[in-house]
Formats: C-alpha cells, structure tokens, sequence
C-alpha cells in the first residue's frame, strides 16, 4: 500500500542499528516540546507504542516485561500485601499484580495523568481490570518526592522506568533508591526496568552498585523480550534478605497455586528460579561491581 | 560519511519488520545465482555475514549461539567422545565442541568447501584452533547423504543449519532426522537450530513432531541471542533418554571442570539448566505437539 509508512526504533542509532516497523495504520501521534509519541497497529506486532524513539509496549510481548516485573518479586517475597510501582501509568505491571489474591493493596505513582489516560483510551485491555480494582490507588505525583515523603511502606517496589535518558534518569539515581529504601518494610524486594546489558552495560552495573551501597544484596534476573532487541533484558534487584533470589520451584509453585495460579504467558515457577542464572557476560560484569 | 551503506535484513520483511546495520565498510560481497552473501564490519557488532538477508554471525554475539549448541549437548550426555556437526561451515561451533577433553573425534559434514575457505579468510578466530587440532574431521558431502549412509556412530550430533529455507530446508525433514537417529549411539543426543518461536512458531513444533515420530524424548532448549531478533531462539533435542535434559548443575558442574573448564561467556552450569526452563508460550506449543 502506498500508505504504507515504516517507523523507525532510534534507540541504538549512536551504534549504527535499528530496528523498523512497517505501519499498517498510525492511531495516535503527538509531538510536544518534551517528547514524541506514536502509537501504530501492525501486522505481527498489534498496537505498538513507541516514545522518542524507543518501543515502550507492544501489544504482541507486552506479556513478557510485564509478568516478569510483577510475579519474580512477588513471588519471591512469598507474603506481598502491600505494593508501589513507581511509573507505570500504561498499569500493563498493575494489571499483574492485581492477579494475585494475596495482594491488599497497590499503588502505583505516575508523574503524568495523560499516560494513564492515553492508556485508558488505547490500552484498556490494562487499564480496565486495573482501574476497577478496589485494591489499586492511583498517585499522580514525582515518584521521587513520593518514596521520599510518603509514611506508607511496602513489600515490594516495582521502578517501571524509561531509559535513564531524559526526564526518566532520577529513577537511576542513589537518591531515587534511597527512597525506595525507605519506604520498604523489613525483608522487602525493590526490582528495576535495567536495560539490555549487550547494548547498555552500564546502566546494570551502574544501578547495582547503588543498589549495594543501600541493600545487603543488589542484584539481577533476565528475560527474552523480543521487541527490547538484544538477547536479555535485566531487571535489576535489591533487598536485605539474599534468600529471596534463591527460593526453590517447588516453593514458587506453592505459592502461585495460593495466588490464584492465574494464567501466564511467559512467567513459570521454572522460568522464575531460571531467571536468576545469568549468562556468563552478564554475570561476570555484576560480579565486578563493588 | 557519505560511503556508509545501511544493510538490511530482510528475514521478516512478509511481518512488516527489518533490522538494519550501518555497515563501516563491506569486507566481501558476492551473489551467485542461489544467494546473496555479505560480510561487512560494523561499529557495534564487529564483523557481520548476511546470507540471502538473514544475519549468520557476528563476531559480537557468535559465543552465545556456538557455545549453546555445543557444551549443552556434551555436558549433558556426560560421556560424549564423538562427535558430529552437519553443516557448520564457519567452524565456530567446531571450535567449542574441541575445548572438551573429553571428546575424542569430531567429524564435520559441510556441503559446500568455500564456506569453510570462506571462514579461513574471515574468521580465522574459527577455523584457526579447529583445523590445526588433530581430532578434526573436514568431510566435504551433503550432510543428508552421510548421516545416510556412514558406519561411523556418534555421542552427539549438531545440526548447524540456516533456515528452513531453500538449500537448508532438507535439514529439517523427517528423513534426515532417521538418519542423524542412525548413526547415533545409544543414549546419543541430536541438538538442531531451531528458529525463534515468537516470529517461527512451525519450525519448532514442526521438528519436534519429527523427533517424537523417532526418539522417546523431543524437545527443545532456550538461548538469548542479541542479533537473533526475537526474544528466544530455541535449540531442538532430541534423544532416547529424557533424563540427559535434566542433569542437576551440581554434576553439569563436575563435568565441566572434567572437561576442562575452558572459558566461556555465555554459558555457565547454571544456564546450562536454566535453558530448559522454557517460557509458558514455548512450552505449551511443545507440549501440544503430538
């Protein structure tokens, strides 16, 4: 079709790389002084939402990112009441957690209410069960100013970030996590969007090394996500307690049969302890980190 | 600069979706009347070989690949002494499967002489410890034909094919797979390329369908291969004994350290067994496989 318009991924172009997208139709774009946006349907990968640049979610593998930043810390941590996300506003992450039964509350802060209203109005296959959800309070604030002020205090926090270029680089910062730290109660697991090593590998090890002057354990786990291009992808880790990188199979099945043992995608009890055997590459430069 | 030429793969160009690859220079370029094939140097990815717009190696990523097809199958059958590659041309897997001690003979059964010259010349990183070590075997025949007809019998067999398209696709038949079961020993293991299930979903469950029409166990294992765009690429496996794909990391490990404990980058004992851990979408679409 003549209308046919190919849009281009620019993340890697400073490494002579990128990844194209051939648009069947254009639903949404918008240019502000901040940022651009476009949101486009195509042929194998549905709704696909790009943000400057760089694919944010696709409709195809959305299920990958998402189910791996909300089930690994929750059920790892085994008895998660109580939960933050930080960022966050397509609630592709909240729609995760909310599966959990054992879950009692969540909140998510988002700096921006037009994310979570574009999402309502382009992604409500996320935001309907969300937003619905009496569980699920919506803070629209500086997620910073948030974990430093707020007398709340969680089991888990999930950092759903951007890439630490632009207004989203504070959620790399020590002060960020600091933060986070504070707002966690005892034996609590904080868990990162931190980028694909064989491209960035020092947006892991620049994370880790804060996570370790902070937690007695920072660390990471991986998965494969087909439109984050570069083999694994890393969601950085930090907690107090170590053991919560190292629960068996059979106690993450447990305790996803007492969470509703709702349907995944990507995420199994296996693919969950198989996640925290990094690649040699990826381990090596974590292992060198102070 | 004005000479730099963008290259495209064009593997997935019927969903509407390209890689492309600023190339700094084109070190070799050659279209003969079945394909097209280019090697060019690349900022990022060091040396690159297209075939017919499908990316084969980098010099950046090639370990992930080469060492996953390679120590996977020998350290899991624990005794492998012979061993053999179909296809392999580049040597690249060769060059991993002869940092085990413990293999005494390695045969490799390429079709086409001038891929391995052509290897000599580019990738001498490959060719270089594999042709000058005593236990290869060079044969020089259609890979369909030997596995036919060989009395030489093996531990483990390599598949390193392309694609099932064109030249490659006899690869993936079910009388090439009766052949390779032929000439294995008992308790031998087949392991074959087998494509990234989110773009490739048939390849996988196709083959698997012919390994369970000839051995008791067919299935297959996972690796995060950066310029096999797509999340997972999965490796087929195939044997008559289930448990070789589930040997604990404790004895992946001693086997290891028997074998040599020759550096790697990607694999380790603990992704050795995390890579059967497959996502819930790869491992549904093999369990429905009759």
């Amino acid at each position: 079709m003549a209308n046919d318009r190919w849009i281009s991924e620019t993340l890697f172009d400073d490494l002579g790389f990128r990844m194209t997208y051939k648009a069947d139709r254009v639903l949404y774009e918008m240019q502000t002084e901040h940022q651009h946006l476009v949101l486009f349907e195509q042929s194998h990968f549905g709704k696909v939402l790009m943000l400057d640049g760089a694919t944010q979610v696709t409709t195809s593998d959305e299920f990958v990112y998402h189910e791996m930043m909300a089930h690994v810390p929750i059920l790892a941590h085994g008895k998660a009441k109580d939960i933050l996300i930080v960022g966050g506003g397509d609630c592709g992450i909240a729609e995760e957690v909310l599966k959990h039964k054992s879950v009692k509350r969540l909140v998510q802060v988002e700096i921006d209410q037009s994310v979570v209203d574009f999402s309502r109005e382009h992604f409500p296959e996320f935001t309907g069960p969300v937003l619905s959800d009496k569980r699920f309070e919506l803070v629209i604030a500086d997620g910073m100013k948030y974990v430093a002020d707020t007398d709340r205090r969680f089991d888990v926090v999930i950092v759903d970030s951007t890439d630490p270029q632009g207004p989203g680089a504070v959620l790399f910062s020590e002060e960020f996590y600091a933060g986070v730290k504070r707002c966690l109660k005892p034996g609590g697991v904080m868990v990162t969007q931190n980028g694909v090593p064989f491209f960035q590998p020092d947006e892991l090890t620049g994370s880790i090394e804060k996570f370790r002057k902070l937690w007695k354990d920072g660390f990471c786990y991986v998965a494969a996500i087909p439109t984050y291009i570069g083999g694994h992808m890393t969601m950085g880790w930090a907690s107090d307690d170590r053991k919560l990188r190292q629960v068996a199979v059979k106690t993450v099945a447990q305790r996803y049969a007492r969470a509703g043992r709702f349907q995944t995608r990507y995420w199994t009890p296996e693919v969950h302890v198989a996640a925290f055997a990094l690649p040699r590459f990826i381990a090596d430069s974590v292992a060198a980190v102070k």
